[in-house]
């Protein structure tokens, strides 16, 4: 174009007379453009040096930025290079019981006669003790994708309120174990799997927490393998586990241990857990210091349970419910493995059904049942059976706190047989509890940590004081009748 | 200067005034300069592109850098994720004391008579024991700013010096609790209000340290608020504490405890703390094994403290001065509610004035006066006086060397009427102490840690020997008339 | 090219001479020229401009990015605030050992009755026990570059499965001290020392792993220097630590303490230890109860050992060889001042030989030898001979799974002459131990942690189980005539 342009000029500015003038009068256009035109470039030129020179300086000032903050990311890296995979858990409750005359409280998730096989009753506004697990983690995780992880627990727990407890103390470690996972070698039904060996709590355990009452507690030492995948919908856990049952022996050198082979099965909400224990030489156990009968040397136990995503099916949260039978050794539902005076043909059945669930943002609502049933347990023809119904509610009064209750009842009918001099009752008790709590965050049933304040009112039937001489309910300024607890606690996890 | 050198080269080699020359010559002249103004703007379009290259090139420069700090820092923030709010704190001391014989020396801050009713002496050069505090904490921030901090302290104290010490083991759970503050629903007085339960040592507890004394240490398990501001320049603590005082029924199981409810004010520089303390059925414990006293069953307690942010006003530093007074079970001023023998008409009033400063780059002086009468406390009628003069010095000599030296003095006079067999006596006792220390920073008096080895002479009353069979003193390998301990000793926290 | 060809096109066209012409055409030409020039300094200025404009987009997004990892490492920086500097370390093993009928079996590196004088067997398959160790460490660096480092070391060993074990309970704090380095002011052959005091293993131990076994372990509360440089090549550590002897006086008041002076020198890959013990009053000290000899009050002891940095020179890994003497409360060779029983004239000579190689990327060996000679330990002219011999094989077979080996056979002629009632013997004893073995990595001998499954068969010489009543071999449940062990365990450290 430009080119034919001048052509044009040129061919239009020789073929007149007056060509220098129109020559002139073009050039004179065409440099006044051109001026125009350069000043145009001249100031476009300054424009884009500038904005060069600013876009200089933000680049500078960015990678200065990215240099301090290379820099702090790295000395951050060195400084917390021996944190690095660290974790730092824990459970802890800390508190007073103060009775109505001033004095230290009786209480305890288990104070009833029920409760020395088992029964508890809702802990809110009943706990004497200060119990802390401290737990320190360590994982490492490799190029492969494989991880190894070490879990440290420190527990310990106590009555006194004393800050100085060397002479009470229980502190004790309570889990030390290993995992290995996600095993590049591994694959097929193995692919997911998680090895353990070591000392610790089964990770698929489960528990009613405002009773104070695992559902099942497995626990000892031993290793296994999680998370099996054996069909599509369909994993399983294999572990074995041993506990000590002392010393039955005179000469003192031959403890009995326990073992119990475990099978723990997930199909989606299901779990069906199966398990097989022995204890051999433990049938020369004489139960009541040698008078009474011979203990069982093997047990079977098993649970079904339903793990349900919502609050039976009517309202988000979530509601578990299960089933669990035991014979011999296996008759010691809950804490499996941890009662070494179980006859042969002992039986027990039990039952666990809760749930939570927010009603409304301001109202949380927990119920609970827990119920059981047992014979032959430690004399041939003993019989226990307990129900426990609980309900927890928490009314939020603002972000921080909340006025929290519970309720309790529980129907006993035990017939010992004698064992330990105790003697057969039946009877009901009653706890209720106003607990007014603070927390950080009121977001939660289940957030903590909790500070409470509350009183406790708990009555039974006289009935129950004459179970045992060593219980709390054998002591005689603590009878049926009406009993008030009043005290301040803290409870956290995280 | 181009443009007028080439208007000058036209104008002379013309020397006409014909407008097509003159036309010709402005629009030479004005080619040239706008070939000069072309040439420049290309040059700084061309500058401008460099420099805009250059510009690229560092921005993708600073983004790369940008994006390898980005990505560290994730994973410093994934691979910490476990340690974050996590804190690790911690007190220890662990050395050596040796006798002028060779053998384990003899001493403690509270050695002498006076010690056995709180009369300290200092600790430098006189400690034979481990004794070590770990503090984990885990704090959450919450996105409204609220936060919760949990505390759990392990602690063991023994005096052997082997590494494996299960069996002389103090270890215990010297505090666990959490705190809850800022809270977003608090306001007005409570808006700044910190609330805690648990077990614990009170936040406003102060000590000399160098007497390895409390001036007032409240510890024990409970709840309470801090920073309640009832004022502008007023703010309170209110808190329970309680306290165990073990068992003293035939039955065995009626413990007595003790409660402590507490205010404490600050108004600037001043603090008041009021304490009263009550223990039901404490009256029914007899003194002395069943032969004495009846103890008491409440008491009273309160200080009176300022606390100076210079010495004394005279110098840079810090300086405090209190006054305690108790009476029945709050006569125990220091360890309040930690004694559960005291009289119903016991009575006890402290004195405690110390201070620290750097009477230059060199040298460093901490002196501290701690004194105490009083009376009733056990026996009636017994009477217990002591005063304690000490001055720690140390004496910079580079970036990690200290000279060290400490000078205590004590008097006592002591009447017990008989207490635990123990004798009346008056006299008193000095202590020397020359510690050289080293340090990674000779920084400061409170610097830590330290690594000292020390010679320490003390001698006393022999008078003091009489005191009690079971002290120190009352054994026949430690009398008066001079004793030397060396030894070798770490300290410190963080 | 455009220029000329425009100057030629104008020529062609007027074909005449005119300077006008001339000059009009040279002027249209360097118009035509400029407009061109103009033109593509325009286009050069707008594609700076864009490129600034790119290049400061690129600036401001790295600015972001920069900003962002900025503000993420800076909340890194705080959120981890508490955690830096911390370490946690730990070791830990925890398993189950099962006999052949199903009961608790018994084991132990030091089962035999040489394991009563030192002479381990081997640990593979062969630990009954959950012991663990946890470090927790803080370190702080300061800006002239000095360090302080402070470090805990909480222990514990049961031998029980269960988890709640406060009744056994062994925890402890085995380690508290601090060191010091990099010192500023420290020059000469102090300039890379570092200072230390408080309770420690002393740093420079060292220990054949799969023996249990260290071939030193010096432990106590004291204090020292390591790492002065003596010369080029000389390196030397002074250190002073105290154990505990424990009362043997009738009133229970004078612990027996004992000093051990060591100097510690390395040159190069050699080794010399020396070391002094003095342990004042221990010759009031009379064996077996009162019945037996006068113990030593002082002693003597000496290593030399050669660390090599390949396989015996022969192969990639690592080899060891020392020879300790000791005499009085020197012979006790490993753990030193560890036994206040040994009389003054007690002499005793050991050898330790030992390595790891890979010998190719399949097999891994580990053999060791490790023997004793020594005599006028207890009662005057008793004499124990004893050598082990073990090696550990590892085989690989996936990333994630070893075979492990191991085989033991120890030598031992023990000649008490009566000491605490036991029997002079001859004999030998043999282990095999097979454990598949599952590790995350199966990256080296020394990679842990390990989750095993084992069976171990042990014989030994019957003459062995007349050594003591009490030890395991004397229980008439475990004699010679070969014995199975089975079990799973883990071990880690990190």
């Amino acid at each position: 174009m430009f080119k034919s342009k001048l052509a044009l000029a040129v061919a239009l500015g020789l073929g007149m007379s007056s060509p220098l003038w129109a020559a002139e009068g073009g050039i004179e256009a065409r440099l006044a453009a051109l001026e125009a035109r350069v000043q145009a470039a001249e100031a476009r030129a300054e424009a884009a040096e500038s904005r060069a020179s600013q876009a200089e300086i933000k680049a500078s000032a960015a990678s200065e930025d990215a240099q301090v903050a290379n820099t702090r990311s790295q000395k951050v890296d060195e400084k917390t290079a021996g944190a690095q995979g660290f974790e730092f858990h824990g459970y802890a409750r800390s508190g007073l019981l103060v009775n109505g005359n001033g004095n230290g409280g009786r209480g305890g998730p288990y104070i009833t006669p029920a409760g020395s096989v088992g029964g508890a009753v809702g802990r809110l506004g009943n706990e004497d003790d200060t119990y802390m697990e401290a737990n320190l983690l360590k994982t490492q995780t490799f190029e492969d994708g494989s991880w190894a992880r070490y879990k440290l627990m420190l527990a310990d727990g106590v009555e006194t309120s004393n800050d100085w407890t060397a002479s009470d103390s229980s502190l004790n470690t309570r889990q030390v174990f290993a995992e290995i996972g996600n095993l590049a070698s591994f694959d097929g039904a193995f692919k997911n799997a998680v090895l353990w060996a070591g000392k610790r709590f089964d990770r698929d355990n489960f528990d009613i927490h405002w009773l104070d009452s695992d559902v099942v507690f497995l626990a000892g030492t031993g290793g296994g393998v999680y998370d099996v995948q054996l069909a599509d919908s369909w994993k399983a856990n294999f572990s074995l586990y041993g506990r000590d049952y002392g010393d039955i022996s005179a000469s003192g050198l031959s403890d009995i241990e326990s073992y119990i082979l475990t099978m723990n099965n997930r199909f989606g909400n299901w779990q069906w857990m199966v398990n097989g224990l022995s204890a051999n030489d433990n049938e020369q156990r004489i139960n009541d210091g040698g008078k009474g009968s011979e203990a069982a040397d093997k047990g079977a136990h098993t649970l079904v349970a339903y793990h349900a995503d919502s609050f039976f099916g009517i309202n988000p949260g979530f509601s578990k419910a299960a089933i669990l039978y035991g014979h011999g050794l296996g008759a010691e539902l809950k804490g499996l493995g941890s009662d070494s005076e179980l006859l042969p043909d002992a039986d027990a059945v039990r039952v666990a059904v809760f749930g939570a669930t927010d009603l409304n943002p301001r109202w949380r609502f927990a119920p609970a049942l827990l119920a059981e049933q047992s014979q032959d347990r430690y004399v041939k023809g003993d019989e226990y059976q307990w129900l426990t119904l609980n309900t927890r509610v928490a009314q939020v009064l603002s972000q921080n706190v909340e006025l929290v209750y519970e309720a309790a009842w529980q129907y006993m009918d035990l017939d010992p047989k004698g064992y330990k001099g105790r003697q057969a009752v039946n009877g009901n008790f009653t706890k209720l509890t106003f607990a007014p709590t603070f927390k950080a965050q009121t977001a939660g049933f289940f957030e903590r940590p909790e500070l409470r304040v509350f009183a406790t009112w708990m009555d039974w039937s006289s009935e129950l004081d004459s179970y045992a001489s060593d219980d709390a309910m054998g002591q005689s300024n603590f009878t049926a009748g009406g009993e008030w607890n009043f005290g301040v606690q803290m409870e956290t996890w995280f």
